[in-house]
């Protein structure tokens, strides 16, 4: 099957162009420590992770969400007795997430402003629209995309109206990310090309049976440093 | 000055389509009640608006980020003293919020439909993207929308993005809410044209100088089943 030249590359935000998990996990920690004198840390993982998943009907993606299901979590495993100086330093850790440096993957800035040149780029993430706009502003990267989509669930229609409403045909696009839930599989669904970049870590909520990548527009890299290669192998070989 | 039909009418979600305020309010009045062992109302209103106004730059607008001022300012005003079972408590006043029928502003269902008919019906609105898409669906309104829009800040720079990305001229987008400082001025500022539909309770942070009304393309109806007269006495006389 022959092949359009690429013209659009979308990127996902977090732990595809700066580190996210790490923060996520680190705060996790500090968050096991709090409650180090109650409950053991597999027990408050699996206990947080519920009050996620119960709230997420209610919260959707984000940091805020996940800090006021920290505070829950900790008010449901010390039944209470809980203090508020803790509540307070559950707070300070979340705020912290919210406002650390951002550190960019690996070659993120050489090789965004390279193929800036050549193609129209953009940001799809998903999370808190606030949250997200202000990462992207504190990048260092803004000036590279053309427009940032802030989905609230990253499906196959949530792609095809990104795709529509900036009048990008789907033989034209390629997503890189590194979850193949939501950068890869949805988009092939809508005729897309998907590269994924897997992270060391992975959230457990975001794993799907694998795919076989190389095939049917999917592509597998080490890291973003690969990616102009791989643009560059795919301009040169249309043919699928 | 020769002025273009309306094409595209844009509508703010909160207090404008839906009721809002009434629900921060009456979520106040039980939070004042929870804390008013230790303080009186005003007191703590006060302090909630300084935790709202320091937490703006990291939580932005809307429910999830008053819920986590309304933890800290608990904590604070009670130097810790308050319990693990009042926390929880705030947080469930939060979770009411999210989850509580959405009321329609008075004709705002007959209106959309008319509307619909003639118009490209939009909504921009400001505040949390997973909150706000969440409550255009549970309106019952969705289907007459062609987008939704929401923005971290509407400004002049967000509405004039809107219009290019939609390809609307602004002289035939007419924007309608209850805030002169969000709907009307930078609507104003970009081209475009404005209804204010003012609401009995308005933020303290949302109030801006006064502007005439009836002028520079601006105008002011009490209520939304004002809208298809206005519109029509518009479409009769095009000069301004």
């Amino acid at each position: 099957m022959s092949r359009s030249a690429i013209r659009t590359i979308a990127f996902d935000a977090d732990d595809t162009l700066w580190r996210h998990q790490d923060l996520f996990e680190t705060t996790q920690a500090r968050f096991f420590d709090l409650l180090g004198d109650y409950h053991d840390g597999d027990w408050i993982a699996a206990r947080l992770h519920d009050a996620e998943m119960r709230n997420l009907r209610l919260y959707g993606y984000g940091v805020k969400g996940f800090m006021l299901s920290m505070v829950e979590t900790a008010i449901e495993l010390t039944e209470g007795r809980i203090g508020g100086a803790e509540i307070q330093r559950i707070l300070d850790l979340g705020k912290g997430m919210l406002d650390h440096p951002l550190e960019l993957m690996p070659s993120a800035a050489e090789v965004l402003a390279q193929l800036a040149e050549t193609y129209e780029l953009m940001v799809v993430t998903k999370g808190d629209l606030f949250d997200q706009e202000t990462k992207v502003a504190r990048s260092g990267l803004g000036a590279h995309f053309k427009a940032v989509e802030v989905v609230s669930e990253k499906d196959a229609a949530s792609y095809a109206a990104i795709l529509r409403r900036h009048g990008i045909g789907p033989a034209h696009f390629l997503m890189v990310g590194n979850s193949l839930k939501s950068d890869v599989l949805p988009v092939l669904q809508v005729g897309g090309r998907a590269v994924h970049v897997p992270y060391e870590l992975q959230w457990s909520h975001d794993r799907v049976a694998d795919v076989a990548p190389g095939t049917h527009g999917y592509f597998e890299i080490a890291s973003l440093a690969e990616l102009p290669g791989l643009l560059a192998d795919l301009e040169a070989s249309p043919e699928d």
